[in-house]
């Protein structure tokens, strides 16, 4: 029986733009697992009331529910322990844990700027829930996209850990990608779905790692709808 | 021939307070290796002038001299590799590099607050050179520190990372210490061997990882001259 993912989508229903389920997305293709991606919108919550707090990405597998980014990733790693390793080794486990909790503090850093944008393109029936939940964290969400090619710096530098990564391997997992990669790049792609707004100067090393990643699994991010970077 | 490190020292010769020597120290107990180190003022830039920028950790291994904390450590783990790792996995080392320049930067949350303590400590000859290159960058170094227990939240907050490892294992690297965890600490360290200024909260998760890492070795880091933390 085939892997089920619950995928946030937007009003276009191949517009996926969860920053979580892109990390899970990878995983399984790293894994080279097949999945039926089913799309899903924030008010839906009565669909995946059997696991967390009605938040996606959640994982069907038989009877086994998972729920949350990284409870996927390690129930993958020992589910199918035949299939490649998402981390490398049981200690890279621990970093790449860290590279997590890390990239978590750099949603927040763009959600604000991408707010407005995400919910010109999510599902009608979503719309008035996320304004309302996102109004208020944020305020009017024009207004926090508001200078936005300013704001940008904060969220730049704060990737600056990655840089030095980035100047001694090709990916942060080292010389292939893995786990920590698609942690990282799953921010990067939520906001390629959904958004025009450019995260990175041309000339940031980051770019070129993006682009790498954009191009794995036979371009599946690539591909994906959005816009381009 | 015994191990030499040139170790960042005060006008009280056994204060050292360096927090990337700090990580060279511990590096060199985890792997088990004696060394004899050199008290260095920030103005004896002739005695290391053999090698690196004029900063330390400098260490001295027969012919060999190596700068900068991480890349003595990644020497001691290929000069000896049948002493215990620093990293645990090749795959590891990627992810805690990472670490190491995550931690870099909360190096500079701190300097402002703590440079006038700092000043109090360093030897004679030093104290003109520190406050010049500080107040350049700090401003007025008692004026920095000022409101530094308000302050300090931005630094308390920069570790929430570290919280969602700790919640799950006693140590960054697992179920016992290594290199990511010396990184780190090294800031904690730094700190403690300068100022009485406290930097977490009591009931912060940290203080007990911190506490663990002070009784590491024997109490190496605990038996430091210092302030009780």
């Amino acid at each position: 029986m085939a892997l089920k993912l619950y995928d946030l989508a937007g009003a276009d229903p191949q517009r996926r733009f969860s920053p979580y389920c892109w990390r899970t997305r990878l995983a399984l293709a790293h894994k080279g697992l097949a999945v039926e991606t089913i799309p899903w919108r924030f008010t839906e919550k009565d669909a995946i009331a059997t696991t967390g707090p009605g938040r996606v990405p959640v994982l069907v597998d038989g009877e086994r529910w998972v729920f949350d980014s990284w409870s996927i990733a390690t129930y993958l790693e020992e589910a199918y322990p035949d299939r490649p390793s998402l981390f490398g080794s049981t200690s890279a486990i621990a970093t790449a844990r860290f590279i997590n909790a890390w990239a978590d503090h750099l949603t927040p850093l763009l959600a604000p700027l991408l707010a407005a944008d995400i919910c010109a393109h999510v599902d009608e029936k979503d719309r008035a829930y996320f304004r309302q939940s996102r109004e208020a964290r944020f305020g009017p969400l024009e207004a926090a996209a508001a200078g936005r090619e300013t704001k940008i710096a904060v969220f730049q530098q704060r990737l600056e850990p990655m840089r030095v990564l980035l100047a001694g391997q090709p990916y942060l997992s080292g010389d292939a990608p893995a786990y920590a990669d698609y942690i990282v790049f799953g921010v990067f792609q939520w906001a390629r779905c959904i958004s025009r707004f450019r995260l990175l100067a041309d000339d940031d090393p980051v770019v070129s790692w993006r682009a790498r990643l954009l191009a794995a699994f036979d371009g599946l991010p690539a591909k994906a709808v959005g816009y381009p970077v």
